[in-house]
């Protein structure tokens, strides 16, 4: 049951192989991008006690001075002062730009690792070795790092395509279930984009998922990692067709500005995300009511919240000020919000045409109330 | 006397325009790149005052909404906390993806402006329009930038290359005579490693550079543009031919190193490292030793230092201590130092496999002393 998926992007392509216990069996695939370099693991401290013991003794093979750096404190790590602390920590330990920078954790650890790998002397190489749901299907896959600034997440960053991405099945049997949930909330949306075949395919195997069923996880995250492959392979830098991964995180962000960071977990509401950008594309007369029902049913059926109550019950959804925040976000340009929306599963589009009074709809019908913004507005 | 030089790198290819009153006239060129969009300038507070009223009409006319971020504290700036600040006031000035960061300054604007540039929002495009000899010979070419950390210069950073760089030679008429004379140390570097006719060209016209003769600081420049562009369009990320770039700069980062960033400018540095590349090439057999002093008799008659005690006369040279720079220098890789030699004027290679003798010999007749070093070694 190993899937391995090629990201095509000419001289920096690299493989996603998705598998059960690659950790304790990877020496083979990594002994060809290492080359008896030296490896700098960047981890965290529950993957350092929890996943790390299983994979030293592929590592002393590898690697016999590999070092280890753990990045502590989550989301608070993505900044200028985790940064800069990491790469002086790296520069401390004699790491050069001969070095293998192996990024061995969730999606801080990716982002963190990723971002100090492309600074670290202009660019040194990384491995990523994604240890939850959401890291292995969505971060993994497209080369994008990112810190976070006062004015927002993932403002600053730099694009760095990892030499392979090992996503092992077998450690998600110890990730916590709302992790897995959310994880869960890329992989509908990936099914979203794809079609009817792949959403279908998730909704008759959903619980196989949910019960961490192994051959059901590598074709889920399968799913999701050749999905994102397809659509990044055309559009690298994100100046076109990328977009489309978006879909959902237009609202997803704005909810997580509204809510402040940490209130839930970014799947969550890329879940409640989907649920509006399904409802706005009925709104918008794009796709017809039955769909969007039928994707709101899956989205409760794998425990995620399809609406902002749901989402946060204290969350002070005032629709005025989601909008504010879209308005705001980095993929706005010249105050025109983009939107993924659908026509049907598998048929996405983008569109900055949206009428403010289809948004305001689909923002109230959600759960969202219509007073004037908190901020002012 | 208008040079045009390609930077040949694929879809990354870019034009380095050289020519007398560049900034006023420089509308057109322009437009095609911005295309009505936002501009961020970044500039350095003696540049704002004494060159930036030249240009305000200019850019007025290309970006009627242009922004202004000055960046101060010269070396100082290239920091994390120089960049953080940087990106936060273009943040806080709403400046999005659509933006281009025009770089309007001496090297420290050039890469403080480009690594902001690559980091924003993971990557605006780039316009540098450099205004010392220096950063228009040698930074504007290639796509590197760099912050400094406490482990030394330049460790931090990325590749960007811009859509544009803009040499405009009359701002240099107001350049200070040592900063004229650090920008020749790189016009030397890349008249050796082209050859009789390009060095030849230099000794007989180093009158005229040194006056500002328009025509010949064209001249000059381009010669500088034109190798360094060769060379960086067969190894963008320097993985290999780009190290002959680094003629004498094995030598000049460690005699920095050793006397404390800013003690000299670094193109004095690099002319004292070009004599001293030029020694130890003779010492290891491969050059001719009227070659080397045809190198030191121009290098001194451009009013550069080719000895460290006329580099700084109160420097501390010991030698153990220059070779334990060299040591840890990013280019070193397993130990081994590597250092760019001569055969002939035009006929460079990179070597590490330099006996330690040599190298020392080669130090001690550039004045240093045999002491044991001060680190205690």
């Amino acid at each position: 049951m190993n899937k391995r998926i090629n990201v095509g992007l000419a001289e920096r392509s690299y493989d996603v192989v998705v598998a059960p216990d690659l950790i304790g069996q990877c020496g083979e695939r990594l002994a060809s991008i290492v080359g008896g370099r030296r490896i700098a693991l960047v981890t965290d401290p529950w993957v350092e006690v929890n996943l790390l013991p299983a994979f030293a003794e592929t590592l002393d093979a590898l690697s016999p001075q590999w070092s280890k750096f753990v990045v502590s404190g989550g989301e608070t790590a993505k900044s200028f002062a985790g940064i800069e602390s990491l790469l002086n920590a790296m520069l401390d330990a004699g790491i050069d730009r001969d070095c293998v920078l192996l990024a061995f954790g969730g999606g801080v650890v990716g982002d963190v690792g990723g971002f100090a790998a492309s600074l670290m002397m202009r660019g040194i190489d990384l491995v990523q070795v994604p240890t939850t749901l959401m890291s292995q299907v969505d971060s993994s896959v497209g080369g994008k790092n990112a810190i976070n600034t006062s004015h927002g997440k993932n403002l600053v960053g730099t694009f760095l395509q990892p030499k392979i991405v090992l996503n092992d099945v077998s450690v998600l049997k110890s990730l916590p279930d709302e992790e897995l949930r959310a994880g869960y909330g890329e992989i509908i949306k990936c099914g979203l984009l794809r079609g009817e075949a792949e959403f279908g395919w998730l909704e008759q195997n959903l619980d196989r998922i949910m019960a961490r069923d192994q051959a059901a996880l590598v074709e889920a995250i399968a799913l999701g990692v050749e999905t994102k492959a397809q659509i990044v392979s055309q559009d690298e830098l994100d100046r076109g067709k990328r977009a489309l991964v978006n879909l959902g995180h237009t609202f997803a962000h704005a909810f997580e500005t509204q809510a402040g960071f940490g209130a839930f977990p970014h799947g969550y509401a890329v879940a409640t995300g989907l649920a509006c950008a399904a409802d706005l594309s009925v709104r918008v007369g794009l796709l017809a009511r039955h769909v969007a029902d039928r994707i709101v049913a899956h989205i409760e059926a794998a425990g995620l919240p399809s609406r902002l109550d749901a989402l946060a019950s204290d969350g002070n959804w005032h629709a005025a000020s989601i909008e504010d925040s879209m308005l705001h976000d980095k993929k706005t340009v010249g105050g025109r919000i983009n939107f993924v929306l659908l026509r049907d599963l598998g048929d996405p589009l983008v569109s900055n045409e949206v009428a403010p009074e289809r948004l305001r709809e689909t923002l109230l019908a959600a759960g969202a109330d219509d007073q004037a913004s908190a901020v002012g507005t």
